[in-house]
C-alpha cells in the first residue's frame, strides 16, 4: 500500500492547493436561513428566517433577516432559501492517527476467534502500536486525512487527536505532529491530547511505574516544549492504569499548566470521573459504569460527559452510562466518534449522533448540542460551538428542514455547504 | 422545500447528462486488482493479481493477471495497482421512493409520546401515505434520488425499489413509475416489487377484503400492464396483513406470472415465511422470529433470508434471526439497507453490512456475499452478482486490502471507482 499512500498524499496536498486558491470568495452574510443557534432556553434556539453577518472569520452578528444590521446589508451575500443552519460540528474525542487497520482480527472474532488467540497472534491494541511505530510520519498523514476528510465531509470543523499508540517518547510525538500537520494542510480546527497513559507497551510489562517515569512523563514534557499538546488525557482501566497511576500523570500535567481529560468507568467503576472531577477535568469520557455520584461530583466541577456510542456500539454493551443523573446534575454532555481502529473504526460523526439517539435515548436536541455548544466545552474552547457574536465564523449548512433530520437517519449525508472561520470550504 | 426539490431536480438530470457525454471513454481491461470473485469455496475466491476482461457491458474473462486472453492485450486497460475489485453492491430489499420524511416523530418518541400519542396525532406509516400520496412524480422523483445516489457513491450498482406508500391504485402506480424513472437517469439496475400489501389506508379500516379487492389486486394488474413490476411483495404481519390476506395477493401474482417475496416474521410469528416458501418465493424478509422449520422449508425452496440489520437496530430488537439454522439448511443470506423513512431510515448499505456483523454476528464473507451473490438471487438475477463470464459487468473498485475492511468500520466509504455495465460511472 506504500504506493496508494504516496499518491494518496499527493493527491490531497494537490487538492487542498487548488482549493486554497479557488475559495477566496468570502462570504459576509448568510441570508434565509434557519438557524440553530442553541443559544436560550427555546428548543435549539431556533431562527426561522434568520440570517448571520461575519467579518475576518468572526461571527459579527445573528438574528432575524429582518433585523440585519446596516452595516452589513452591502457585504456579499449567499442566499440559503431557507437552508438549516448549525454551528460547524465538533467531534472532541478522537484517535484518528494510527497506523494499519484492525479488519482482520474483526474478521478473526466473527470467525470464533477468542480474544486470547487473537492478543497471542500479536492483535489487540499492540498490533496498531507496532503498525503506528513502523510508519513513517508522512504516510500517518496520509492514512489520517483519508478519516479526516470523511468528518470534514459531514461538516466537522473542529476536532480533537490523541496520542496514545506510540508508546515511546519518539512515537509518541511523531502522533502528535502529524495531528498538527492536519491542522495545516485542512481547513479544520485541531486540538491535541496526549494520551502516554493509553496502554503499556510490550516492553515494559509488569514495569508501569518504569513506563510513566522513563516515557510517559518526559514524552509530555517534550510535546509540550515543541507546543504540541493541549491537554492531557488517560485511559482508567483494569486494562490500562489504576487510579494512582493517573494521578501521577494528572499532577505531571498541572505542573505544565495542562488540562486534563480521563477515558473513565468505561468497562468497569474504578473512581477515574471522581479523580478527574478533583484535578478539574475538562470531561470524562465513556462512563458507562459511572454512578449518580460520579454525575453529582462532574457537575460540581464543570466537567463535561462525553458519550461515545460508537464503541458501546462495537463492543456491544449493555450498560448505558447514567444519563438521567447527568440531566439531573446538570452535566453537559458532548458525543464523540471515538474513531479509533479497535473499538471504534467509525468515521462519522453523524452516525455517532444517531446512535446516541437511538442506543442512548438521547434527544436529537441533546445530541446536536452535544456535537457543537458541549464538544467544544469538552475541548476548553470556548469560541467556538456556539452562534453569538464573537465566535469563530464556523457553520454548516443543510439541505434539511429541521435539525432532528440530522441525527434521525443513519448513512445519511445532507450537507450543502460548510463554512470555516468565515469561508466556504 | 418546493424550491428545493425542484432545483434539485435539474441539478441531478443536467449533471447526468454532462456525465453522461463525458464517461464514453471504455475500459475493457482491469489490471493489478486484487478480485474477491465469490466464485469456488475459497475464502472470498480471492485472486491476489487479477484481472477482469469486459465487452459490450459483459465480463468476458476473470483471472489471474498472468493469464490474460491473447485478444484481450490490446484493450484499453486500467491498472489498479493492487486495489480490492468486488462485484458491484446490490441492495435488495429498499423503501426509497417516499414522501416526507418521519424526523419529527422520531424526536417526539425520545421526548416520552407513546406510539398511540404519535398514531393520533397523524404519525406513522399513514403520515408516509399522505406524504407519498400528495407528492408529484417529479417531486418523489427528487427526493428519491438524493437517497439512490448516497447507494451509487458506495458501490451499489443493483437496487431494488418497492411500492406500497400509495395504497390506492394511482399513487401506487406513481411510486413505481418513479421507481422505473431512476434506472433512465441514473446508471444503476433497479428491480421494482409491488407492495400493495403493506398497511390499509384509513379510508378502508376495518375492510381489509375490500382493499384488496377495491384496490391492491386491481393495482398489481395495472402495474403489470405497464410493465412497472418486477416482483410481488407483502407484508404479512398482526399490524398488516394475515397469512389469508397474502395468499389472495400471491394467488393474483401467480395468475400475472410475478414470483413473490414477502416481510415475514419480522415482529411475531405468524408463519409467513413457510407460506411463502409454498409459493417458492425469491426471498423472505427480515425473520427475526422465524423458526428452524421455516429455515429448513426455506432451504428446500430456495428462498433467500434476507436480513435487515438496519430495522433491527432502529427498533431496538433483541431477538435475532435463525442465523445458525439458515447456514445448517443451506438458505442463502442477503443483506439490505431496507431504507425506509420509518423502521430504517438508512442510505448506506456498508453500514447495513457492518451492522450484519457486530449486531448479527454474521462473518464480513457472508456479509459480502449477501450484497453480491445472494442480494441479486433475492431479486431473481441470474446475471448480475458474481465474477465469471457472462455476467454483467458491474464492479466496485475499493481503496482497500481486504474484503473484510468493508464491513469492519462504519461511516466509512473507501470506494474508488464504481463501474456500472462497463463503464466507469
Ligand atoms: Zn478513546
Ligand atoms: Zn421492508
Amino acid at each position: 500500500m506504500t504506493a496508494i499512500a504516496s499518491f494518496l498524499i499527493k493527491y490531497y496536498v494537490y487538492t487542498y492547493v487548488a482549493h486554497r486558491i479557488h475559495r477566496q470568495q468570502e462570504i459576509m452574510l448568510l441570508t434565509h436561513a434557519n438557524l440553530a443557534t442553541l443559544e436560550g432556553s427555546e428548543s435549539y434556539g431556533l431562527i426561522p428566517d434568520g440570517a448571520v453577518w461575519m467579518k475576518g472569520g468572526r461571527l459579527q452578528w445573528v438574528g432575524s433577516l429582518a433585523g440585519i444590521p446596516k452595516a452589513a446589508r452591502q457585504d456579499e451575500s449567499l442566499d440559503l432559501e431557507g437552508r438549516l443552519v448549525t454551528p460547524g460540528l465538533v467531534d472532541c474525542h478522537t484517535h484518528i492517527v494510527h497506523g494499519g487497520n484492525r479488519a482482520a482480527e474483526f474478521e478473526a472474532r466473527l470467525n470464533g476467534a477468542s480474544y486470547e488467540e487473537i492478543s497471542r497472534s500479536g492483535g489487540g491494541i499492540i498490533s496498531t502500536v507496532s503498525a503506528t511505530r513502523a510508519a513513517s510520519q508522512e504516510e500517518l498523514l496520509g492514512s489520517a486525512l483519508t478519516r479526516v476528510d470523511a468528518l470534514i465531509a459531514e461538516g466537522v470543523t473542529t476536532l480533537e487527536i490523541k496520542s496514545g499508540y506510540g508508546l515511546d517518547i519518539e512515537a509518541e510525538l511523531k502522533m502528535l505532529r502529524v495531528a498538527r500537520q492536519v491542522a495545516s494542510i485542512r481547513p479544520v480546527r485541531i486540538r491535541t491530547s496526549f494520551l502516554g497513559a493509553h496502554a503499556l507497551p510490550h516492553e515494559y510489562q509488569g514495569r508501569q511505574d518504569a513506563y510513566l517515569t522513563d516515557v510517559c512523563l518526559p514524552a509530555m514534557e517534550a510535546a509540550k516544549v515543541e507546543g504540541l499538546v493541549d491537554a492531557v488525557d488517560g485511559f482508567c482501566e483494569t486494562i490500562a492504569f489504576a487510579p494512582e497511576s493517573i494521578r501521577i500523570v494528572f499532577d505531571k500535567a498541572q505542573s505544565l499548566n495542562l488540562p486534563v481529560k480521563l477515558h473513565a468507568e468505561q468497562l468497569s467503576w474504578l473512581g477515574g470521573a471522581q479523580l478527574a472531577a478533583e484535578y478539574s477535568a475538562l470531561s470524562c469520557d465513556h462512563l458507562e459504569h459511572a454512578t449518580r455520584e460520579d454525575a453529582e461530583a462532574m457537575g460540581r466541577q464543570g466537567s463535561v460527559a462525553v458519550l461515545l456510542p460508537g464503541a458501546f456500539y462495537f463492543l456491544r454493551e449493555t450498560k448505558l452510562p447514567p444519563i438521567a443523573a447527568f440531566r439531573v446534575h446538570g452535566v453537559p454532555m458532548a458525543i464523540a466518534t471515538d474513531c479509533n481502529p479497535g473499538s471504534s473504526p467509525m468515521t462519522s460523526l453523524l452516525s455517532a449522533m444517531n446512535m446516541a439517539c437511538v442506543l442512548f435515548r438521547l434527544t436529537p436536541e441533546e445530541v446536536l448540542r452535544g456535537v457543537t455548544r458541549n464538544g467544544a466545552m469538552a475541548l476548553g474552547l470556548e469560541d467556538v460551538g456556539r452562534m453569538r457574536a464573537g465566535q469563530a465564523a464556523d457553520f454548516a449548512v443543510w439541505d434539511a428542514e429541521h435539525p432532528a433530520e440530522l441525527s434521525s437517519r443513519i448513512g445519511f449525508n445532507p450537507l450543502y455547504k460548510r463554512i470555516y472561520s468565515g469561508e466556504i470550504t
